[in-house]
């Protein structure tokens, strides 16, 4: 059996470990997710994050089960199990699709062999489809540009490089002299905690900001680019990112700085026409009341608010397409001008 | 000798007492300023904050050590040290060059009951300003209004009801029903701690929001007008505020909302054209790569980045005129044209 190695998630000597996300940057702590069970657990306590990588670690833990001996029987109930570990992260749900659920083979022909070749086949996708983001957003980079960028979306939130996190580090090693500037992106601070912690080593120059200091950045020239990820996109070009992307396009455009976000087919919805029709996850108040989380090499939760406040807390915005320079994807770059013409239908495979 | 009482400041039966506010909202704890040299350590500590309110509360604290019994001269060196207890507070400077440093009744007619009177007549003036302030905002709040707002600029941070808060509570004392949006206000978070727990004490509804989501409120159509404090007001209208007005300026200009400073006319400096001589405050990356303060109960120390994060931390950013709709002023509101047209050095006394 070959090793898997990402920066989040790995398969060694046949067992299956991932990062665990909630003790970075102050630790890196690799648990044991062999069994799907574990893994379950894993994926609900937040230790794993990263639409793309839940759905990988899902199917390899899967797929291991099933190696160890157990029946077809047994696999589909666990795979019912993962599916419902996290209902809104859609590729966990395409992963155990693809191996189970719609699987004629799983029906037909099961074999632990053929569910683990399925489950290395998704991890080397999710590999190619953000190597190919990186080549084509990092021709879009120039040597000694400036860039920001919101959120996480490196290799811990992918099995590969990431999205635009990959293109910042394809730059990079490219021989690009670049300097990242990182919004901290409240509330649960993916920014401060966790790009931060990638770009440092990954040994990409970086200062760190609050995402309300962005725009002061821009006023004094201090930005050449902004590459953020994106969470759904629709057929018009609009999309929903982590909440903070909207401010951002809003004061790039006003501030005549390319804005580019970054996705890969996968994230195209081909049933919603425009950024309307994509529905706004609210999230808990505590989150914004205050933070919490593994800090200082221990869990804290911290709340500076008053305890009853009212709090509005989405967890993504809706960009417009007419405030997106062009779309990296991982088949090409879709400039506004083509988005806006409807080119994004082309990408239904 | 009457009683003085403020949100944050008061003087009780001779005694000068401040609202710690480095406990709020957790803790309302009125701790004892009488003697100048607790008030400098007080100021130093942030325990008192708000540039107008640190002025009055040192000048009282100063009047009070007089009427001790302290020698002129024991009072001169005393103010000497109030004054450096914060540098870049201008108030506090005022406050002592008005009753001391600059004072002829001082240096050729000194007694305790005159200095006394004068730190009284401060702390008189500071609630006037306000209340001409908040009359001449709270005309353009109209019934069912949602107000933006950001940092704290409230009955803590002046000695009367504070600027932009002052016309918030001006508006609902008429009876107008509004709704305020509360930006957190990062790195310091005086939105989160202070604004939230001044407006939950005046009993008027209020959301709070990190900083990044007022974005999406404005596209949404839930902001009806932002008001804002000021630092410094350059001549042709700039202004600086703390950081992130400016992003909320841009914003509000994209979406139409109408964006308001609000400023005493002490807080114009005659002697700068543009806000690009306005010189920003840098402050420590520590702020940024965490929190710190008296939260839940305790004071913590909270670091999520890692410990060699670059920062950037610009305490202000400098918002420029043409994104300004009004000048709110104790004398009354310019107009984005007016102050264009140089009106501003009219207010000059």
């Amino acid at each position: 059996m070959r090793d898997l190695i990402s920066t989040g998630l790995r398969r060694v000597n046949g067992r299956v470990e991932v990062l665990d996300q909630r003790l970075l940057p102050g630790q890196e702590v690799w648990i044991d997710a062999s069994t799907p069970q574990d893994m379950e657990i894993i994926i609900k306590n937040l230790q794993v994050r990263g639409a793309p990588l839940i759905g990988v670690a899902a199917a390899l833990s899967l797929a291991h089960f099933a190696q160890t001996g157990a029946s077809q029987k047994e696999v589909e109930k666990t795979a019912q199990l993962l599916n419902e570990a996290r209902p809104t992260a859609v590729n966990l749900m395409l992963a155990m699709n693809r191996l189970v659920f719609n699987s004629k083979d799983f029906a037909e022909n099961y074999s632990a062999e053929k569910l683990m070749a399925q489950a290395e086949e998704l991890f080397d996708e999710d590999v190619a489809l953000c190597e190919k983001i990186a080549e084509n957003g990092s021709a879009l980079v120039e040597d000694g540009d400036h860039i920001l960028t919101h959120c996480n979306t490196g290799g811990i939130a992918t099995a590969g490089v990431g999205t635009a996190i990959g293109i910042i580090r394809k730059a990079h090693d490219q021989g690009k002299k670049i300097h990242v500037y990182v919004d901290e992106t409240r509330p649960l601070l993916q920014g401060g905690r966790l790009t931060t912690w990638e770009l440092e080593k990954l040994g990409i120059p970086y200062t760190l900001i609050c995402d309300n200091m962005a725009a002061s950045l821009m006023a004094s020239g201090k930005i050449d680019k902004i590459f953020v990820g994106s969470d759904r996109v629709a057929l018009n070009g609009d999309f929903a990112n982590k909440v903070g992307t909207y401010s951002l396009a809003v004061v790039a455009q006003y501030h005549n700085v390319p804005f580019y976000p970054v996705a890969p087919y996968t994230t195209i919805d081909f049933s919603i026409e425009t950024g309307k029709e994509i529905p706004i996850e609210m999230r808990k108040p505590s989150e914004v009341q205050g933070v919490a989380g593994f800090f200082s090499g221990e869990f804290q939760e911290v709340k500076w608010s008053p305890e009853k406040s009212a709090v509005y807390n989405p967890a993504f915005d809706v960009t417009p397409v007419d405030l997106v320079t062009a779309l990296v994807l991982d088949t090409g770059v879709l400039s506004r001008e083509q988005l806006q013409a409807g080119l994004l239908k082309n990408e239904k495979k």
